[in-house]
């Protein structure tokens, strides 16, 4: 069988200690269903500049260019130097440049409240319902991240001469744009509860007529596929009043970072939420990028205190979106599942109140889903 | 003493029947504290189209421009004609429009859960701390909103020949936009619990860079006040997981917005909160927009379900803000602070399981709210 190339960039903060874990689990996996994996490391990020001196060394672009997939950790770290020029910080040159470069079009983000951590959740119990179940399908190529033009200038300076200075940025999406993440949105929705919410801000965008336009069409060939369009104000509103009527929320760039945000806080945890960014389907399965939705968080960093989960979910992911493997991805989540339900938490989802919990660190948790596996 | 003169503008939806109640309040005050207010009262809306073929009818306008401030209710129905152009739509058409008219830069929009609505609020009881109390101040005539060029164009059709649009929309905002509403965020600040939360996306916008840098200057001439900075996605999660943590969140108009209802959702309910827009302080008080922060609720509207309490303490703001009557507000917020305590609920903070609660209709509020002044 053939061998999977996998370009594993671990990055800033906590990404190398999860990283580790999800590279372990892998290695299970291999073992189990007799698998070639091939996985190369390389920086990227604030470790990218100290190693090579660029958030995305052309070597690490080059072998990311040569696998299969990303399997990203995570970037950037807020106290390091602040006089880097923005277009040279991780965060645009590293992780936005690669959104760019493999057209990942469409982010996928689940967010699922296992019942046994239903205390991590902050909403009251009777708002979890019979659980919270909701994947955010997030453009990640358009909008306002990308748009031209994107600039900041001095305008005249008046009487008074101060500098003035006026900044923009520009929101733009097209017919053709919009009508491929709403099939990805559409698509996905079948293969769970058949609901589409579609966000936007048709009462004040222009970008929102359109996008609204657009997804009723879509949706004209998806029958079998309930559609409704929901304000991005009321959206943001509704997620802490009643999540539970959300399946899929369909969402261009910006309103999806912050919506998805928002319903990973309901997640109990960031640490337990994997992501998928993907372009255009290939004939072999299709390029992807692959990470926690979590962030580098320094603060607990090289301490064993972080969560490996959202790594090791975000592995299946690729599994099953890049090479197919569904069975493989499984044996990852059942491994997952089975380690939560045998009471393994660490420090993010952990509460006293549970009589059978037993708080462990990073490598603990690892160790436990790879021997699960 | 001098005449108050407002322009009340109930619009669409459950607007009239709130909107009713709160001039009966406002009369209870006028009595009590010996004013002279002159109420009168004009369509906008879709009550404007039906009225005078307009959203905004000119004599509405007018009146505005001869008062010292507007009360306004709610615009706009998602299901009235929607081959109405979207320039004439209510929303555009009249609230924007009012927006722009009036210099309304400064929309302030205070979260408060008394103790006794604790039910009413989604999070567990844990997460809502000794009290969730939050001022959204948000930018409102700059940004995404009205930034130009703001259109929908055709681009070249391709060999398909389908027809294939393009929308953009621009965000813009200059130094003194900033700054100005950064003050106002300050200042407030200073009445409150003296930290300012400024949300922004300096990691991906130039306007978050500019607003971030904006800020920080402001921030110098308040060294009493505490300032972080926060990422728009990090806030919309921030707000779910510890709503505890702010005192005043200063954001941009499109932020505010969203920020704003997920903010409103933790307050119990959208029934209960006031908001203010205010322009530049002139010497006698300000000119104000006053305005309840829930929409139309077409759903319940004519059917005395409505919570008049939201578009009730708008007078209030009113009150203290254009008319620096700071007394007669407060007996107004006392009056609604005390029929709370008594245990009268209109449906949307009814709880079966709290044992003094009454269920109540929009005008046994109202009048209870007036006989309580
Ligand atoms: C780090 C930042 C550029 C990024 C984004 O805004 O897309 C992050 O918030 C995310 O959601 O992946
Ligand atoms: C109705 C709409 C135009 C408006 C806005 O987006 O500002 C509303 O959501 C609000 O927050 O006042």
């Amino acid at each position: 069988s053939k061998t999977l190339k996998i370009a594993a960039l671990a990055g800033d903060g906590i990404g190398p200690e999860v990283m580790r874990e999800a590279i372990k689990v892998l290695r299970a996996v291999e073992k189990k269903f007799a698998l070639t994996i091939n996985i190369t490391e390389a920086p990227v990020g604030w470790a990218g500049i100290d190693a090579a001196g660029k958030a995305l060394p052309d070597a690490t672009l080059k072998l990311c260019k040569e696998s299969d997939c990303i399997l990203f950790g995570s970037v950037g770290l807020p106290d390091r130097d602040p006089t880097i020029p923005k277009e040279e910080r991780p965060e645009r040159a590293a992780l936005l440049r690669l959104r760019k470069e493999f057209s990942l079009f469409a982010n996928l983000r689940p967010v699922k409240l296992p019942k046994e951590l239903s205390h991590a959740c902050p909403l009251a119990k009777e708002r979890q319902g019979t659980g919270i179940d909701i994947l955010v399908v997030r453009e990640l190529t358009g909008g306002m991240y990308f748009g031209q033009p994107k600039k900041t200038e001095q305008i005249s300076a008046g009487a008074s001469k101060a500098t003035i200075l006026r900044a923009i940025d520009t929101m733009v999406y097209t017919t053709p744009e919009i009508e491929r993440i709403a099939h990805v949105a559409f698509k996905t929705a079948r293969l769970r509860r058949k609901k589409v919410t579609s966000i936007d801000k048709a009462n004040v965008l222009e970008n929102g007529v359109l996008w609204r336009d657009v997804v009723t069409t879509v949706a004209k060939e998806y029958p079998d596929v309930q559609l409704e369009h929901m304000f991005v104000d009321n959206g943001a509103m509704q997620l802490v009043l009643k999540p539970t009527q959300f399946d899929v929320m369909l969402c261009e760039n910006m309103f999806g970072d912050i919506l998805s945000d928002e319903a990973a806080a309901l997640g109990g945890s960031l640490g337990m939420l994997p992501s998928a960014s993907l372009g255009s389907a290939g004939s072999t399965g299709q390029f992807g990028f692959y990470e926690p939705a979590g962030g580098t968080a320094p603060d607990i960093a090289g301490k064993n205190l972080a969560n490996p989960i959202a790594q090791i979910l975000s592995t299946a992911l690729m599994l099953r979106y890049t090479f197919n493997l569904n069975d493989a991805a499984l044996a990852i989540e059942n491994a997952v599942g089975k380690v939560i339900s045998d009471g393994l938490r660490t420090g993010d989802i952990f509460s006293a109140s549970e009589t059978n919990a037993r708080k462990v660190g990073t490598t603990e948790m690892g160790d436990a889903i790879a021997a699960a596996i």
